[in-house]
């Protein structure tokens, strides 16, 4: 392919280029960013100049991004592996007219269970419900949690908790300080067979029994499975069911976010899917220089498939936004983890980069070393908001906004080996042992990075994040020529749990396991009470 | 060197062996184990043999790692760049006799200061205390935070709260539920001045003031600052000091620890301790192949620097070890991510890698798509408990224990081609289709991981993994000829932030600010209301 063997040139020749040297340009700051009514994406801090932006905008449009992404909102079978439509949108076109489905407009559906949502959230609301707890595991519980989490100041229904671990501990601390007897259990799984869900779930039934709780009223299920769900007893009326074409990480728009609608009000979860549908209309008509999610897709390939910078960091400066970088984690890494193209060829670069990432400015004071000093290139992605929400608090903003800025400056800018000597010898110290001092102060810089900023983390806000994300993965997988939509590589290893099941419970012999596994299931069984 | 260059040649000739066949070695599973007594560490599911470790162990010996370990126990000032000894040792020494720095024994006060604190502690719990804010950031967070997660079944103090963040909205969302006349404030900064501590701590005060309790009694500092701590008004017997030699990242075993030994008392915090201990005489006595550290260490390098794998997931099966992966981010980050040696030559190698991960099944659900089928190798270290402590909820916990193993032997089994195949053969797949389906459910197997296993994670264990965690650090630090020890990586952003201040609230202007800075300032003024 052309455009890759020229991106790959570029880089080459521009590798050691310093990214400061790109400003004398002047119009560089106004140019390398993407504004949409109310955020504004900053790439110049990145060694990407107008060749390289054009040639990433041609690998888009050789990859057919926008047809796609057309086919993708008209409800064509992009999910090709799983012979799905790819319709998490949907859930929020509120007044985007149809949306057609093998000939059948689903949007009367979405708006009707969204009116079934409202009104049990408005219920719930108004009970004397003290505590949600939703049970699911990961789409079915990262988007809640996250966006519970950020919207915490919008947050006057009842408080919410999520249970999603297999592991005993998460469920019993949970349940431990509840009142059985006001507590609403909702349980997301779609097929109601996860196991760990349906684990936890039975564990809460039980507990909400011997606790005078009424699990016929106080269970509520996100879920397609109507049987499975009548058969666990939860009432028809309180179950919420979304289609196929609704992945689980990209399901917290629909019945999987009732829990952050019960906590913010459906007025607020209505904010929150407008943000999304506005991003989702910036997405379908801006030019590609203008366009956000576009642009957000090529700087990461350029720094994923280009440059080789096998991780991403996600550093927002904002401790409600503490579990964005798990939800992105899922986001990027379950769909565009992959290895195959669609026709099953191998693919020709690297796909997904690993994704983590802590709020600021916690991170400062514990992985940046790394980022600043260590030997491998972190690209980082700065979100920030320029408001709080504790006016008495403006001063604890201001530094919070001061050290974003200065941490993708330092990163950028660095501090020469003249600098550093300079510092060593204003301590007194001279020849070699002042070299060798100044050397471990040299921070070499160059190191890239973009930042997100925006007035204020309100549900309208939120909502354009996580979609202006979500269009990030569409766009860097169908560069790719990968299904972003499906997710087999998480089959073999539910596949050999439950084959070791019995194993692990000494009722069935270790045959025809390795000996590494089969010694661990001889320690545990050993050492088990 | 020449080892260095066996190894990578090494490496280059087993790449494409599978991992499976290493298990013909009749005895690869109880060899390729280290066992203490009461922990075991699998690394047999990696690609490491015999030639292999031994070259492994040459070059630990070539760099001198024991005579480096006994300098560090013994009070040597290894931490070079910052003239320091290196002694977190000390602080769990419990019985084992004088540490000598510059000729002092420093035992009597570290026993004197762990008496203070047990005293502290006790009173607390005997007091009608109700909750512990902790504020700190760091070292002065994560080990407390991470520690009093992990032992929560023996949490039988006040609740304990951990603040780090500069955003107001951590301190504002912890005081709201608080009682300022019934909550103890600990402020953890050893040097008094971390902006982010203190601009907390007077938020904290204030707070206290404002609602009727009494800051001269509610306060206590964890601090060597004895003039700044005095200046904040904190009671001098309220304050607990550690000396230089104690660093950020391995300080919780001393005055750092405080809220952990104030919620499960001064006896789990003593077990804590010895397990610790018990660790540090393991690695100072036990050959090379029955070393832990040394094997956990060595596995460490041949994935990081002979592989070139650049991250690796820590992945505790074990909800309750949530924070174990930011934990040991920071511990392995910013030990490090340096590019210099001790000598201010650059470094050979790549330095430390990228850390990260999230607790089992979680995972699973959410990035393990990427760590079985992405075009990247990621080493994986599971940690899982044969029991845990919900004795009716044992069902959970088979569950766990069978998931955790059923990964390891998924990643290192795979599924293959022919076998995906026969899989689209039964759906009733043909021909081409078949084919391309079938690329999609292979799994390329033979990827590397380690599973540490132990009876409970009760506060002893907890205290033998971290010191494990730590002393692996140290020596894959000994082995790139880094100083793992100093962190001058952190200071040009605080710098730089410092200088950005006073811009941000628009009392300076942008001048001499890059265009993509100015742009962002401008931004954030421009919307801060």
């Amino acid at each position: 392919m052309d455009i890759w063997k020229s991106l790959k040139s570029r880089q080459n020749a521009v590798a050691d280029r310093p990214l400061l040297a790109l400003f004398e340009e002047d119009d560089r700051a106004s140019d390398f960013v993407v504004e949409t009514a109310n955020m504004r994406f900053d790439y110049a801090k990145t060694n990407i100049d107008r060749d390289t932006r054009a040639d990433l905008v041609k690998l888009a449009e050789h990859a057919g991004v926008a047809a796609k992404r057309d086919a993708m909102f008209a409800g064509a079978e992009i999910n090709e592996t799983e012979g799905r439509a790819v319709l998490h949108t949907a859930l929020r076109n509120l007044d985007g007219g149809p949306v057609m489905v093998d000939g059948q407009d689903v949007m009367p559906g979405v708006l009707d269970t969204l009116a079934a949502m409202r009104a049990f959230a408005n219920k719930i609301r108004a009970s004397d419900t003290t505590d949600v707890v939703n049970i699911g595991i990961g789409g079915s519980d990262l988007g809640p949690a996250m966006a519970t989490a950020a919207l915490s100041p919008y947050h006057d229904g009842p408080r919410c908790h999520f249970v999603s671990n297999v592991d005993g501990a998460q469920i019993a601390d949970t349940l431990r300080g509840l009142d059985a007897k006001t507590t609403l259990v909702i349980v997301a799984s779609k097929t109601f067979t996860t196991i760990e869900t349906m684990t936890n779930a039975r564990t809460a039934k039980a507990w909400m029994i011997d606790h005078g709780g009424d699990p016929k009223v106080q269970f509520a299920a996100l879920s397609t499975a109507e049987e499975k769900t009548a058969d666990f007893g939860i009432d028809p009326d309180q179950v919420f069911g979304f289609e196929d074409w609704v992945g689980g990480r990209y399901s917290v728009w629909g019945p999987i976010g009732l829990s952050v609608m019960i906590a913010i009000g459906p007025k607020g979860f209505d904010a929150f899917l407008r943000g999304a549908q506005a991003m989702d209309t910036h997405f379908r008509v801006a030019d590609p220089l203008e366009n956000m999610p576009m642009m957000l897709a090529l700087v990461g390939i350029w720094h994923n498939q280009i440059c080789d910078y096998a991780t991403r960091a996600v550093l927002p400066y904002d401790q409600r936004l503490a579990y964005l970088p798990a939800y992105l984690q899922q986001l990027e890494m379950e769909s565009n983890g992959k290895s195959v193209q669609i026709d099953g060829t191998p693919v020709d670069h690297h796909t997904g980069p690993v994704v983590w990432g802590v709020v600021g400015t916690n991170g400062q004071h514990a992985f940046y070393q790394l980022i600043h000093q260590g030997t491998r290139i972190i690209p980082c992605e700065f979100l920030v908001a320029a408001n709080g929400h504790e006016p008495e608090l403006t001063h604890h903003h201001k530094l919070l906004v001061a050290n974003c800025l200065a941490q993708s400056e330092a990163l950028m800018r660095g501090r020469s080996f003249g600098e550093a000597s300079k510092m060593m010898a204003a301590k007194g110290l001279t020849g070699a042992e002042q070299e060798r001092q100044a050397q471990h102060r040299v921070f070499p810089g160059n190191r890239p990075s973009t930042t997100l900023v925006y007035p204020l983390l309100d549900p309208y806000t939120l909502g354009q994040i996580v979609a202006l994300y979500e269009h990030r993965v569409f766009v860097e997988g169908v560069i790719l020529g990968i299904n972003s939509y499906d997710q087999w590589g998480v089959e073999l290893g539910k596949e050999l749990a439950t084959s070791l099941g019995p194993v692990v419970e000494g009722v069935e012999p270790t045959t025809g396991k390795d000996g590494s596994t089969a010694s661990l299931v001889d320690y545990v069984l050993k050492h088990s009470g």
